[in-house]
């Protein structure tokens, strides 16, 4: 019995999510998930659209995830690895080196992400789709720009 | 073997349509789910954030969710219950009353909606999220604002 740990926000849940918890879960039997805290993100800088109890369901929810778990801080990974048996921690490349000091208690894998899929891609997605308001206020500013300049 | 059966566009896949999924899988043994297609959603004057491609492989990952079909016409209906013996059609109440007509075929039930949660609400959340052009044009729309009221 293979267990297998990754960590994320998994702030509004996309398919670039989802394959990669297809594929880590594909490496072993059993896939635990550790879902970023709210207070963990402000720790980090990092807002999110959805709150951690839904971005928790919602992980939960996928049928290739056995366990959620909160992650509240950096330093927990270690623990978290020797509670649950660990065999592979698994986590996107953009992370790469950044968790090799974790060799030491289990294997540690970088799997590339979708191409062209992530949260900010969407978070950027949506706002094009929503703009219509900013495209008006980009036309008045035009209007009013050519108004200032003949006076100048 | 009691079967479900409902319909949805599942667009930026969230808790609500999460735990309408639940609750329809509990009514039953096995769910199918009608993924609307892009062309079926144009015809219908809707426009998605997500292809549905990616809407598919999100709802058929869900663990509640045993198949997904494609949604591609809105005759389809009486087709789909005959052909996968459905018992029971469930739907979100904001249609409540629109699909009566199918209990000729199998229970018809309309289920509340998550409050507070929709696809239209998130998209409108997110454009919060990242309106700081907005907000910033908006105050160089006052600025200019400004300076043509002093010419007048």
């Amino acid at each position: 019995m293979s267990t297998i740990i990754t960590y994320g926000t998994f702030d509004l849940f996309h398919v670039g999510h989802l394959r990669l918890l297809k594929r880590l879960k594909d490496m072993g039997d059993s896939l635990i998930v550790g879902v970023s805290t709210d207070e963990f993100n402000e720790l980090k800088g990092k807002k999110t659209v959805i709150s951690f109890e839904q971005r928790s369901e919602i992980v939960s929810s996928v049928r290739y995830v056995d366990m959620v778990i909160a992650e509240k801080c950096w330093e927990q990974k270690v623990d978290d690895i020797k509670k649950h048996n660990i065999s592979i921690f698994g986590i996107g490349e953009d992370w790469r080196g950044k968790f090799d000091f974790l060799t030491e208690y289990c294997d540690v894998v970088y799997l590339q992400r979708t191409d062209g899929i992530s949260s900010s891609s969407l978070k950027s997605l949506m706002t094009t789709f929503n703009n219509t308001h900013t495209d008006e206020l980009k036309k008045a500013l035009d209007i009013i720009t050519n108004i200032v300049t003949k006076f100048e």
